[in-house]
């Protein structure tokens, strides 16, 4: 974790104090259920919940201070609470194993920071559709190969960004699913020595389906599907990052990551804005698919388990929801106060001379009855020309002038060709289609 | 493509003729869609469909002889086709750009592969599931950390294996979902050359969605959702074939790769049976899983679109979908056929004198009052003695000479803890879960 | 392999009849120094070379009828020569085991085609070479996060090309020499059945070093190194794929890939040329670098060995180095006929108003003893001016505007700040560093 | 950075406190060289030196304090720097760009850890090298695919892991030549404000090589050719971990991570003794072999410069470096402290009726006449009676009453074939070759 790509919310769920909270309430829903089976009192139950009705602190320190002697940190917490509870305290974890208690509460884990990255990308949802709908119609020059291709609006372009998170954020619900499963079912997943009631009242208490089959672990493809859905979404933000810092370069300069009256972007060189939160988006989404192959590399663990997953999930779990959560929140704030510049969209599109016309003007001579290489050949030679003046020549004006072409076309169509209404006519169609 | 590593109904997908087939069917329903509103003549979509109903022969290399020429695979093809219907053929492709014919192709390739692997996975649950049920309460150690844990049964390793290999088909599916869209929309997704219909009628034709918004093409957040949907299932064969390797090692035993009269295990050690194909199957599942970053790669794609994806797929499409289908034939194979020897299961639980029931004597002295950390000690004590002498003692005789043990427990106390079918008491629980 | 991928003489090595052929070689020699140890007759060796000296054609369909039915590629291919050679040929092979075989000749294969990718990088410096010497001093902005920082020259963009695939080569050498070791240890490794010396004479022969222990196999930490290798030149690739495919750019246009007279764009939009051999380029790179992952995880082969990694290797070794090699020799195209602009370039520099030269004003007013914070101040407020004009203000102009900054500089002070000679006077430095 | 997987001499490296130390060495010998071109007071390099001579605390909370409003790490630590130091401290950084400083700072911290890591792998080395001459002739079975092939010596085991890591160890020392260069050459790399002798004096006091052509950062593909490598150790590591962890195996037991006295393997089960530490090493090297990618992503930076690599460098090159260095020291513990189990090698050696020697009979049969198909057939009807046996039945004895095999081989001569020293005769020469 690196803290200045960290934001607390999130950063909280990974604390060594949030984590003794949820193992509590595992181990305290559990022998809640076990009362009720009437394998242990029910006032062991309750001991529990009315000492956790006093809000107690969790002293880490004292906890870890155990584990240091008994090296077994679900032993060295369960002694911490019977400290605090008292005799009742030893019903605590009757028939249970603690990869129970560590799988279920990472699950608990998961499925909060799902909740975070889910209310995250509703906020960047809200905020691309507030900034498509304000440019819907804003003209500019869509781009394939990085060349001018045809017109489009900058509202499409965010439509596109739109719909892209709209199928990210189904994928992350559906990767919540996958890990919000609860595991209490014994050191080899048979239930030998703990009701599977026990598994279902916690499952429920908790807000987790229930494992179908365990075996001491929670099976890990789960989580690597988990981790592959992440690493996808980090790609997106690395796609509209990307369509960004194109904007910024010096010689387009469509668009601008907000820059602060106060700002420097260089120490050495006063004139410089520099697009560093998306660049900066790049970098981390590099970060967040690089967990993809480790989480991948734990589902085949030998046998019921071996505990290599482990150490890869004290740094990942954490690592990529909390980079991940960072960097849609940064994403966000970058589209929110995106300096948008249609001026300089409209003088880009129209720097080629209306090049960016040469498709319907090929598609016109074709329904004149120009055969399509013929066509082809009349729009390429003057297409060429404009290309070559750098835009100074029009091609409007070349096509006037050229007699093969005009006589399939007259001015007048000629110049119909070159409306840029004409490529908007479907916009409305488009938004329907994303935003409903 | 590997040959040895592939299928003939998958690799049929992938060959060009395949794909002009498909061409050709994505613009015939785009003419007949053109021709429905107006912008062809309806005799146009009639021509090709007419042509298309003799089952022409595609002729591969005429087509790659014209793309010599032209340098450009779809218009190679158009020309082709347009020599064999005849005049008619020039309204095809009418306000289209050739990536609406190769991304909505990919989309049907991807969706034929996805119902192929989706049909082997069919094919493996049903064999994973007879054998569970064959083996539902065959009595086999369960191991964590590759040491000997508690007792399970086979069937319940192999109820795992189904449950999880059902998620997986879950996942296919909605990979499937996915990719399985059409995109009609001209060169920069405006649909300023062609109707928005057109598109929704080749979609509804092909059995595909409306993409919502392309740009020239379908987003490819959608294919690195599908190849790393597929690595995700690479990893679980390759979890699978892993417990069979583990299984078949000299020492354990327990299963065998099936081995037919006449083979040879190697050509200079004639005693040899070797897991050759689960190994082959974990070495397979890394080249899939090795497709994921690629593709992740692949969604950031500059402005409208580049073409830095193209190169890509033209491997992990095939390679990725070929590999993981002969894999998933593979593992039911193995599985279908695999040699299990309960006797051996039983004689490796019985060689470690009875350590295996060390946590249910534990918890029997905890509950008869003595002490968990008593318990513990008094039992690790006897327990460590089985273990130095290699299972030589046995753990259930060494208990009862421990006057400490027999203070608190009987021997018939005893004895009780150490019966096998304590364990199986849930096994129909947890099949009932997962074979509803 | 993707054909259009692949260039052929890297695609030779990797066919079946240069597989056999090595093969034979690698027997026939170890039969001679078999001979010469007077383990077999001397008359098996030459009966072997005499045949190989008739240069025979290698029957791959016949080999692989035998190995249909035994089921092993290395007996069938012995079994195919004995046919050839006759009654002496049944002395090859003695005391070897297949992998004495596969192991070496895959050592022989990589060592080859790393001599292509080494005169592929040979002829790739010496065409940057060319170039950067030819644009030493043409002038051209140094961009950072895409934005104009300050001049460079176009030779030393390429001297940095130059010089990070000058590593490149440096890394392939010392990869080569990772992989090329001959083994012909047997079974596990002990030479319990064939002398150590047979192994010496053949890795003479083949140019190949000792392994010095093995384990039936070539421990695969040398293959991982060598594919990882790949990756890292794959990404240098990438890296000039992507400068050439900005300054490719509509905007910015200061070069491009050549684009031949005939050629077509777009079939759609006749005025487009797309930098498409570099985003090819691009994809590739992804490829390579793909295929780092399963290198590495093939590392960790179980005890002795497993065959986890020849699937892996089946795909990978051709794979990674035909796709690698067709990239050299791509990009090798492109540099070569790179369409270089150096107006467009000047005209691109000055397009900010001489914002460019920010910096070196800063710094001659705090050597006029303006404090560096009034310095930064004084040059940002007029720098932001003419940013917001978009060039059409001068810095030079608005400075010498400035009373506050001519109280500390003259305008003949302030004009010497604006040579762009000024930037390039360690050019030669740089050269003489890089080109010796 | 996860600390129950640090060591706090590598972890020391990459504290800020370290940092700020670093760059100020970077400053003070940058400011010296200045004062030598006459570029700067020869005082203000003397007050550098004198304040540090003071041996003075770094107050990161202050700078940190500072950068809160500069927004600009290095900005706020020369003005802390001169805080302390006073007036002459304002020709610091002359000429310099931030990323001069970062890079090389970066540059110290990599060769310092790639220090600590070769002094690791010293270590490790050491230790191998004694515990494989403690069992350079301890017999053990060589196992191909995890079956039983033929014998070898635990020794020769251990030289093999050796000569692994002595690989391992040459690289190293490469990657640490890759990552080890100093640039002090400005904005855009065209030393336009510093003289290149700067960076040649820093580089000379930093015991780095300079950079050759730098452009504002120092090349990447130093760094992904830095992390590949370590990506390549972490993959030697999980081989040998894993080979500790099969060799612990309930079944196989041949040797065991150490337990010591009041060690607990479960909590639940207390007759367990689990190889966590190799389990977890596996993970570790998961860990590590995924920031390969990020690493060879970062190499495609755009132009002169982005700074997408940053944020990746800030968690790769502490977590790789950390992460690897715990490992390797784990490593080293776990085979320092091996429990060696002889007898039971030697055990599981016998436990299949002396298949193991089939390939010797195999030999044997050829040399007396039999040919190849005959022995192998011979062999292999008496070896798999006592596979079938489970290793009841002797092979020696089958042998010794078929007939046709002693038609060919008397009893004396089949003994001979069983005989172990057989296979250590060349152990001597194998250790030769690795340990010199």
């Amino acid at each position: 974790m690196v803290p200045r790509y960290s934001r607390p919310e999130m950063t909280a769920i990974w604390t060594p104090e949030a984590r003794f909270r949820i193992w509590f309430e595992i181990e305290a829903h559990a022998t809640e259920a076990l009362a009720e089976l009437g394998v242990v009192p029910k006032e062991a139950a309750d001991a529990l919940w009315t000492w956790w009705a006093t809000n107690p602190t969790i002293d880490v320190a004292a906890i870890d201070a155990i584990e240091a002697v008994t090296k077994h940190d679900v032993i060295a917490f369960l002694t911490w609470v019977a400290e605090q509870v008292g005799d009742q305290a030893r019903f605590m974890h009757q028939g249970m194993t603690s990869s129970d208690v560590l799988d279920t509460c990472l699950a608990v884990q998961l499925a909060r920071a799902s909740d975070i990255l889910i209310a995250d990308m509703d906020a960047l949802l809200a905020v691309i559709r507030r900034r498509a709908e304000e440019h819907k119609l804003t003209p500019t020059i869509g781009r394939s190969h990085g060349i001018h291709a045809e017109p489009v609006t900058f509202g499409l372009k965010l439509a596109q960004a739109f719909a892209e998170f709209d199928r990210c954020r189904a994928r992350l619900v559906a990767a919540k699913a996958e890990i919000a499963t609860c595991a209490i079912s014994g050191a080899v997943g048979t239930f030998a020595n703990i009701d599977p009631r026990v598994e279902e009242h916690v499952a429920a208490k908790l807000g987790l389906a229930v494992e179908p089959v365990s075996t001491q672990v929670i099976p890990r493809d789960r989580h690597a599907m988990f981790f592959a859905t992440l690493g996808v979404i980090a790609s997106s933000i690395e796609r509209l990052a990307t369509e960004v810092r194109h904007l910024q370069r010096t010689e387009v300069l469509e668009a601008e990551e907000y820059f602060s009256p106060g700002q420097k972007g260089s120490s050495a060189m006063p004139h410089k804005r520099n697009p560093v939160l998306t660049e900066n988006l790049t970098g981390l989404a590099r970060m967040v698919r690089g967990y993809v192959t480790p989480a991948l590399e734990n589902v085949a663990l030998w046998h019921e388990r071996d505990i290599s997953h482990s150490s890869v999930e004290r740094y990942i779990a954490p690592d990529a929801t909390i980079t991940l959560d960072f960097a849609l929140a940064r994403l966000t704030g970058v589209i929110d106060k995106l300096l948008v510049y249609p001026e300089r969209m409209q003088r880009n599109m129209d720097r080629m001379g209306g090049l960016i016309h040469s498709q319907r003007v090929l598609l016109a001579l074709t329904q004149a009855g120009v055969s399509r290489e013929d066509s082809y050949r009349l729009v390429q030679r003057n297409a060429m020309k404009v290309w070559e003046s750098d835009g100074a020549l029009s091609l409007n004006e070349l096509l006037k002038n050229d007699p093969e072409v005009t006589a399939a076309l007259s001015p007048e169509a000629i110049d119909a060709e070159f409306d840029l209404g004409y490529h908007h006519k479907h916009v409305d169609t488009i938004f329907a289609r994303v935003f409903g």
